[in-house]
């Protein structure tokens, strides 16, 4: 059995959110703009869906969720509309973003990138003052995908909303690791996807705060309030919905929130404890419970983290070098190159990503000893052929 | 059990598109970009599944396959991707095509709209003129949505070829009903939507010939070779390519296709028997062998298709007055309209739509009688309605 511990990467759906699915998957006429009592059922199960999606963001109506393909769908389409409706002025983004943001950022126009401390920690006062030039749109990450470092963003959400300025926060990676709410936020525009809470893959969504401007990626028929065209995914709108009450219970959950932690911490120790020099990146105080980031020290053995990724591969252990959707670049992971690390121990970084308990994906407390064990000597066989 | 005779809408997903998605869905690590086990094995099932797609097309490579999320996201697509790279120039679309088209084109600058003959063939001479004056983009559909015409698009994408003029098709509603084949259509793009024949909703395939422009619509990730970001459906994927298989299979077989026109021929004949006045709408020799559009008389009786369908829809029987995607929308069909149809009439025009034996939406010839009574009688309720 592999050892899942890539769980940022993408998770498997749910056995609650399947069973939810399946009736939906081969059912006749489940054309929610259909007139026919098929399709007014589809709609219904639609409506769930999105009540439960609206509820694990804190929203106040069902109707400010535009349901998407995936996440990068959904910050595609904020920057989209951001740009539509504000077309000229530059956009405020952090230079430890997904690249999607990074590319929509990149698409809209002038970007004005706001730094992270040593910690992952957004310099605030940057940000603030990059506000007050007013930007069309502000977008950054909630809880980072390759580190786990959980930004605070209620104060930038407070100088957006003073100024007038458009703000998108990427969520795709927090529910089930911290509680959302948008009016906290002070956020326009939030984006999800399903697989990384339990939930299918093909399936996100898009918080557009009520008034907020919204110009459709995709045109067409007048499905999601004229916000998104297409017919309806619905077996993967219910699906989401039910994986979105489990995770906003998760995230609620002390007992859940230690447990995961615990795991973590312990695979973390066994590894600090037996390669010597291993660092830990991002702020250990504000980061969420299933996530680490570790550097390796890999000097003068020539090797870097893809000799400990194939060998721990090799072994069923499921690891990744950072961001699934660089995964396939050699290049050392931008985000940590932000944070001032230096190229070789960015390089030589791996992250490790777990489920909680209760899912397909979950891992035991043997599975981590087990995981530890592998990836210390997996350490140890580079070291020793570098002492060679 | 309600009859379902609106398989243009939407078709529920086959059994055995189901049954090869069900293991991806609750898979774990199941993202292709990661280099790990569980990701080459996605990356697998994923190429397998656009080797199917490619098939239906009669695609050379399946690199030419863009996997999207629905049939409105490949047409927006296509369209994004012609209006980048050519810019300024004009769109050519026929008066006949779906809102997705439509929209598109509205959104891509100035449109050009070819007629079509009161059977809804696309008047071809007018095409090649358009075609001539060198507009950046061509999209078609090839079989009518509402009336199952298909067009004969081959003499218009050699004309587009000779020209250097880029040509989309439409073939949402073509999958089981008709042979595929990009080359002798000689299209650049051609866009497909996996629910319209029993694959799953929420995926689709934007068929992109080698060397024709890409600009993606969601950027991010290197996903789909760069061509559209994001996390990808893996389980919708792998149902889309089943389902290829089977409505590849459908469409070559002559004994499949007989047997669906049979049915629907005998509903056509026992309504057009007991409806006086009712006519059919479009070219009878060059429709598909699943669909009919019955204008009604209603002349007098101060009601439209809305009284039919809410009568039939009430016995569970599920029609619709057009594109699901219109079909909240009180106007008549703006296709019947194009057709010359008269107001009245294409306001009191109901669509049918069958699917094939052997799928969860099929019906029998006993469920064709049924509903062609229990269209009789609704006709004739609304009738004596009116003598009153």
């Amino acid at each position: 059995m592999p050892l899942h511990f890539d769980c940022n990467a993408t998770t498997a759906a749910s056995e609650a959110s399947i069973e939810a699915m399946l009736p939906w998957l081969g059912r006749p006429g489940a054309n929610p703009s259909a007139t026919h009592e098929s399709g007014r059922e589809a709609a219904r199960a639609m409506r769930i869906g999105r009540e439960q999606v609206a509820a694990l963001v804190g929203a106040r109506s069902p109707s400010t969720i535009v349901f998407t393909s995936c996440g990068s769908e959904s910050t595609s389409l904020a920057f989209h509309s951001a740009a539509l409706a504000r077309p000229g002025l530059p956009t405020m983004i952090s230079t430890v973003e997904h690249s999607a943001t990074r590319k929509c950022a990149e698409r809209s126009g002038e970007v004005v990138e706001i730094p992270v401390g040593p910690e992952g920690a957004l310099d605030q006062g940057a940000a603030l003052a990059a506000i007050a030039r007013g930007p069309a749109l502000v977008s950054l990450i909630l809880l980072n995908n390759e580190t786990g470092v959980i930004s605070d963003l209620a104060p930038i959400g407070a100088a957006c909303r003073e100024r007038g300025v458009l703000f998108h926060v990427d969520a795709v990676q927090a529910p089930g690791k911290m509680t959302l709410d948008v009016e906290e936020l002070g956020c326009d525009y939030l984006g999800l996807s399903a697989h990384k809470f339990h939930g299918p893959r093909g399936v996100g969504a898009l918080y557009v705060r009520d008034g907020a401007p919204v110009s459709p990626l995709m045109v067409g028929g007048p499905q999601e309030a004229e916000r998104r065209a297409g017919t309806e995914n619905v077996p993967g709108i219910v699906g989401m919905g039910v994986a979105a009450e489990r995770a906003g219970a998760l995230a609620g959950s002390e007992e859940a929130q230690s447990e995961v932690r615990a795991r973590r911490d312990l695979l973390e120790r066994l590894i600090l404890d037996q390669c010597p020099g291993t660092v830990v990146h991002g702020d250990p105080t504000r980061r969420a419970a299933n996530t680490t980031n570790l550097g390796f020290n890999l000097t003068g053995t020539g090797m870097d983290a893809a000799a400990l990724l194939g060998l721990l591969s090799a072994q069923g252990i499921e690891v990744s070098t950072g961001s699934a959707c660089n995964a396939t670049q050699a290049a050392p992971s931008p985000v940590l190159l932000a944070m001032g690390v230096n190229a070789p121990l960015a390089a030589s970084s791996l992250r490790f990503s777990l489920a909680h308990q209760g899912t397909p994906d979950r891992s035991t407390i043997e599975d981590i000893e087990r995981g530890a064990t592998a990836v210390n000597e997996a350490y140890s066989a580079i070291a020793a052929l570098a002492d060679h």
